[in-house]
């Protein structure tokens, strides 16, 4: 995490004011259930809620003292609580407050991620629509191959960012929950009722079984999905630098008036945003493996993950966030170039069409694998020589013997491809 | 993918045979949907059902000329159902069938991982009642910490793999759609209607926009989750490679009489499966970053994607299922020592109470401050000088004074630790 | 490792015929060893040469009784050797054949890799040296930047493979070593002699310290640089994906006069080797990760290394092995479109020349932001409206005022840019 | 990189103040260069070099506006060098700056991790000689196998990391090249001399042919090299967490008098630094794959490594650092348990000695097979009843009649197992 790539709202999260307030509504809410059972005064609940706080630094000051975070986060609310402060904490472990908070972060994370991608999906559909009727050619292996719109090619990616919503939604709700069990799990120390109270009263579900810590199979589901969102981010960030390709030129980024592409260059307008979408999309991926390998803890519990996850817990979600939001005012402000998606279309002199050329051929009733000769024959002087596609057809007498001119004019016909896009919106969108 | 770490039923799907039986069964599905749209003859796609075969051989002698595997097949196929052949595969692309029949192979795959998973949550149930009240110390960091139970480790397991049956149905859905879309995804040679009929008659969704191909984000879900599924292997198998320690031997793998652990020292009694089963996680994990390689490929389709999926498809898969039922192996025949578990839990002369003794120290007024203290004085003359626990804190006066002999007694109770354990096996297992 | 992406000598290294070859030579050349220090009979050392011998399928026949490979084939080989045979093996230990057979195959597929490597350098060297001078334009972005030539850019990839055959080098080096130490590597039971002889017969070095096994470090290296070779293999495969795109098309894989593009689209010509020389080098990549996780092994070892090797041993090898052949077979047959590359280079009106423009007018006393935006006023006008900047250039007064046309004329030169590309051969090729 | 897991010399070199400084000192050679080339008046490099100075908070300020990092530092280093300053990064590009100070960079945190490694063998070779001849058992899978002695384990890891430091030679080497070569890296605007004038200066070598960045495969060889070190930093961490388990016990982590091993369980001893660096391992090795995804940049270059290497720059180095460092200080202050050695290698009754007595029975000319068999029966009881090894095999009369008492006690001689230490000692220390 590095501010260059972050966003104020989702960094917030991980600083060390929101963590100790977890911290101390998690410690606040135990209190509250403990009292209820009677375990603790409640007046010493009460007393926590209404006079607890802590200061960042001086809990740093009294960390440095004694080594251990919890204990002096503890410390410092005593110095404010007073007396009741000896009823905080009580049967609890360390990794009950951790587990529990980083739980609260990740959500809080999560619902921020959700929200991203619903800001993305706006800006998508709106292109989409905006575009949904504008040819522009279908690439496979960078190669020309049919018609498609750009409205279409973004309804795509509308779909796979819907389904990046649903994976958050799941990422959500496997990292959802509270665990307040004690030293082992057992709850030796602690009635369960008290995890239940702090779970209900923080959003979360109570962990079904804890050891010291809870398990983290969950995280790894959590940062596997951010890692698939990622990949999708640089899948729309690679249409876009391909699109912007000097000699595609079909979209562009934004460019400012002032803007300089290039110190060196000044003719320079660069993909830039998108460039370093595929480079933040590496960032998010690459904590997916270690979430993983901090599944198999020794035993009950070993601190190996937590390293870890101080570092990937905010780099993955901050970057994660970054590039969503990038993402969005990217495809916001995209500048599209219709005229040279049909100029493109049009290079190749029908080329495109050939499938329907060939098919039409043998609806005549030549064999598909003579139509296939035949076509190919006329298609690869065009891309040899630059001829006319349409021209070489007209001038080869096996193919005029079966298509009149007027017939192979109807072959070049763009409207035939785009003719179920509709179906397609209504797929998507719900709506055409 | 290795025979060694095969098994017969989850090969079997990426066997050639059932590639093709598949590809033969989506053409088939699609003639009897173009048929009812009254684009072929109906007598076609009765034709295709009643007389469509094929040799896995032909195909690939005819592949080894045409050097493109859909076009082998549809000939071979041509050759069993004679004229009205020329109707199959109509309007369709070879992505079409691929990506269709790969869907059906990770359906496939995913149900017998479900299965898998099924049957080694049987086998945890099992040993975990078995266990439920087998008092055992709980470990944080390969130290002792309190007492748990055999039977609550297991219930932990448990959890964790009714989770990853969960993480598998949702992937199993992530990839169980259908493309029947041509060229580009525009469905313009092809109607819409087609996929919907074969996805209908295979089990699968109609992916709502294909381009060339089904979106790779799909796939890359998938093999994250078997990512995370192999994670939570490994922690089951490290747990028992630990249990197996020659110092620890709390539980064993089984051991047949007529085993050699080592061919150099007779002696050996090695926990080689959960050891291997470490490995075979790595093997699975290593799949996934790959998979969200995959994502980006370029426009409409690159083939970047196919070779890696040729490898990782059944290789992920392959080695899970074997790794997971090797794993209920290892879980159905392990030897558990009881008495064992009791002799560690012995082992520091009750240190493993230390907790509670320091609690109840409090609850008679001693500030928590000064309980620690008093604690940690007599519990590192264990650890250093291998003295005993209960005895140190008898003779320590400070301890005597708020505890007698009788309360303190009781605190080395490990009922104390057990009592909840019910409240924990009726969430996991709906039962106590 | 999969036939399809597989050349049979490398293949031909995890044979079991050639895994069992290895392993007779090791207990050989031990039994030589043994036989000069007086341990065992000079006869028995002579028997085993000369009666030795084996077969496959009565190894796995064996072992399928005994289940241990090394007993197997001890087993086999005595059927062969006869009484003296109880001299072979002694005083070692499974992992002393097993991982110095291991050392022996990567060195055998580092020694093929080095070769790949020489003739991919020799393909590049030549096709490098015949598109020395032909211009083409440099991207950066995927935009256009300034004039290259074809050769410079086939210049650096010699470069970065040069780095690829010392870095194998390296590799093969750091997995060159032999032990035959016993079950932990104390030599306990046999002379460190014994090791040092079958070493230098093997031509490896003697492992320095063992523990059961060769540390595993050495194969993390090992996989580590395969990984790195094989992101080269991609970095130029996407050089040629990119240069064969429709609009770019400076550059085209082969296409043989009978190939078939697509079946649907007989116009295609697609770099579809290049694309799968994208995926292959994604699953050399993903073998670093577990290669590494395997190096920190429990005590003196454990046994989780082997089912990953097993599978990353050949798969990596293999398949780098294949994707070198594959690369260099594009290299070599390689079209290049000279005339394509001009007419790129020409697309834009000179834009490439803006930077020259921009320092002569520095040069001409305009002060570098001047100069700045006096240049980028006349180089978007080409990018938005399509015009020529060498027209607007000398249309622009401010700009007219500083540079005359001839010294404009003189700014479009593209012999300037190439005036260091025997340089830079020198370095490379150590000729120009 | 968080500052709980950083050092400070090695954070300094990313600290934006060391990097300006780098950039500066890049300008000011290069100007040296040009002046002696004539392109510039000598009196404008000596004035760079005379005023030249920078503000990390003013650069901060112009970039703020002009959104350009190197145009600012120009910007702002004209402020004090006045007029002169026009005749600085004359013909460079942004990339030879940001590529050239990145190598410098990296080569001082290359020689930081040598330092680090050179303290780390000290240590180690200082507790190996202090536990040469202590007897500990050797452990396979876990299990006990044959004696060693804890200097010999020491030993291999000191061999070990001499391994790591000869990688980080290679992989400084790797990186320590320096590009001053413009745009697209045809010298177009700058003479090769530059080049070789600054690498010069800052112990660099020019690169061989840049684009307009340096190639990456050297940075992926570069954090390469670092995740297998890390994964040796991870080995030895295992090992000592193995030995600290309770039931183990032969090693343990520095434990200060005043130190908490656990808020709730006084009790506690927690190998928490091991820990700790086996998930630091984690976080070093994830850097590896975007690294080499940072490889196959698009044409002469795009700028999606550029986010890339901002995070894993320094993050990889800081943490290997600091870990490197932290296991220093864990081998140095380990506190080693001879006494537990022993009481561990008695705990079975000699069962490490089985295959010794094995080897003896078939030199009395037992059968290897009947050998086996017999030592086998003998073991197993131990491990199954907890009897002596010795004992059942005095009473074994088919072992009796092979073997003396005398003859089988002298069996179990520790010394027999150490007697190559020293040949290994001088192996790996050139001393013994």
């Amino acid at each position: 995490m590095i501010p260059r790539y972050s966003r104020e709202k989702m960094a917030a999260i991980w600083a060390p004011e929101s963590k100790f307030r977890i911290w101390f509504e998690i410690e606040a809410h135990a209190c509250d259930a403990q009292a209820e059972l009677g375990v603790i005064p409640k007046e010493a609940a009460k007393a926590v809620w209404e006079r607890g706080a802590f200061e960042v630094e001086r809990i740093d000051a009294i960390e440095a003292e004694v080594k251990h975070d919890v204990i002096a986060f503890l410390t410092n609310l005593a110095e404010h609580v007073g007396p009741e402060a000896r009823f905080v904490h009580q049967g609890m472990t360390s990794s009950d407050v951790l587990d529990t908070c980083l739980a609260v972060q990740l959500v809080r994370a999560a619902d921020i991620l959700i929200e991203d991608v619903d800001q993305l999906l706006a800006a998508i559909e709106r292109r989409a629509f905006e575009y949904k009727d504008t040819p522009t050619v279908g690439r496979s292996h960078g190669i020309h191959a049919e018609p498609v719109t750009f409205g279409l090619k973004l309804a795509g990616y509308h779909a796979e960012f819907q389904r990046a919503r649903e994976r958050l939604l799941i990422a959500r709700k496997e990292i959802a929950t509270c665990a307040i069990s004690g030293a082992v799990g057992t709850f030796a120390n602690i009635d369960p009722r008290v995890e239940e109270h702090v779970a209900k009263a923080l959003g979360l579900e109570p962990e079904p079984v804890s050891t010291q810590v809870i398990p983290r199979d969950r995280h790894a589901m959590f940062f596997a999905v951010l890692g698939v969102v990622a990949s999708s981010v640089e899948r729309l960030a690679t249409e876009i630098r391909h699109l912007q390709r000097t000699e595609v030129r079909e979209a562009e980024e934004f460019f400012s008036e002032k803007q300089k592409g290039s110190s060196a260059m000044p003719h320079k307008r660069n993909p830039v945003l998108t460039e370093n979408l595929t480079g933040l999309a590496r960032l998010v991926r690459m904590t997916v493996v270690p979430a993983m390998e901090n599944v198999a803890l020794w035993h009950e519990r070993d601190i190996s993950h937590s390293s870890v996850e101080r570092m990937i817990g905010p780099d993955a979600t901050v970057t994660l966030d970054f590039a969503l939001a990038r993402l969005t005012g990217v495809v916001e402000k995209l500048i599209v170039y219709p005229e040279n998606m049909q100029a493109n279309l049009d290079k190749l002199g029908g080329l495109i069409h050939s499938q329907r050329v060939m098919l039409a051929l043998t609806q005549k009733g030549v064999s598909r694998e003579d139509a296939y000769r035949l076509v190919q024959r006329n298609a690869m002087p065009v891309w040899l020589e630059g001829k006319d596609f349409r021209a070489l057809l007209g001038a080869d007498k096996e193919v005029t013997a079966a298509l009149s001119p007027a017939e192979l004019d109807a072959l070049f016909d763009l409207g035939y491809h785009t003719k179920h896009v509709d179906t397609v919106f209504r797929r998507v969108f719900g709506r055409a």
